[in-house]
């Protein structure tokens, strides 16, 4: 788009690049059909929890905030791929691969917006700030909800185990009393429902 | 999840009937796959396309309306279908199909919710807010750039001409001089290049 001055082109440039995330495939699958979800639709979703959800959140968090985060956290996966939440060798090299996808894809931009997104991304990796808290709680909470919804399926592909579930969902109980309780409910009754390993 | 009270019943039925959005097909294809776009991505591109374009806005917008607007706005098309932009005929009965399929959808959520989300979405239905025009402007750039990108795809397939992409683009030169520039470059690049029909 030669004919376009250069802020227009560079932005034009990153949003013609994320479309990539559409093809990123989670390990998770939807609810109502039998396949893998992709981290576009993925991130779309959590958004709304957020903004169905966030009045959960036991500290005042800013809903825009913690939904800009939400939609844009996963963008690194385009080149970093989706690491499995209870994949530990997938791990051990997740965040030096996903500084490298962030200094690519957010570098895309005009400077002074590849710099606000890399922030927002920081944050949330950081986890510190209530919003980053919240948004993780969230991001962890979709995939529970699915596999509660379509008998466990990735639980059963990867022999997950509720204390693996339990260890990875427990930022959400200093986050949200509120969502820690439906993650109890949701983890007990699927073991008891034979969806999850005890 | 009879285990939970009431209002978080409701608020996960809606969060879980929504997820069928990543099944409804739009008419437009991806950039970098050949095949067609869901309505649950486009509508997670279009909101980072509000975070990276809101700038160019005319009237100055709230970003976070905009964005949650474009989030919301298409979550009707569950039962009513994506409308194609170029189907007169399925445009006859489209607000009846989506009256209907907004009340049984956002219904499924807590009263003040599901009212907070119906407002939401006939703000934009009115089109008469900035930010409800500005929402419009990029939910209807986002596919003409995918055709820019992808040989004019769903503009070949369907045999639109380049007075209906003007026609249906005229509310971007009222909302935004930038993205009105860009959607003439658009439009007159890809009629010399053989992608869109004069």
């Amino acid at each position: 788009m030669d004919g376009l001055d250069k802020k227009l082109q560079a932005q034009l440039a990153f949003l013609i690049e994320i479309d990539k995330l559409k093809l990123v495939e989670r390990k998770t699958k939807l609810i109502h059909e039998n396949r893998l979800e992709n981290v576009a639709e993925h991130s779309w979703h959590i958004a709304l929890l957020a903004i169905v959800l966030h009045t959960y959140a036991d500290q005042p968090v800013q809903l825009d905030k913690v939904i800009q985060t939400l939609l844009i956290h996963d963008i690194v996966e385009i080149d970093a791929g989706d690491t499995f939440a209870y994949d530990t060798s997938g791990y051990a090299d997740k965040e030096e691969r996903e500084q490298k996808a962030a200094d690519r894809i957010f570098g895309l931009l005009p400077e002074e917006q590849a710099k606000q997104m890399m922030e927002v991304w920081y944050e949330f990796e950081r986890n510190e700030s209530a919003e980053a808290k919240f948004a993780t709680s969230l991001d962890r909470l979709q995939p529970i909800i699915h596999n509660y919804m379509n008998d466990g399926d990735s639980w059963q592909t990867y022999q997950v185990t509720s204390e693996q579930v339990k260890e990875r969902m427990k930022g959400v109980e200093g986050s949200s009393k509120k969502l820690w309780e439906l993650t109890q409910y949701i983890i007990n009754d699927s073991i008891e429902s034979g969806k999850l390993m005890k």
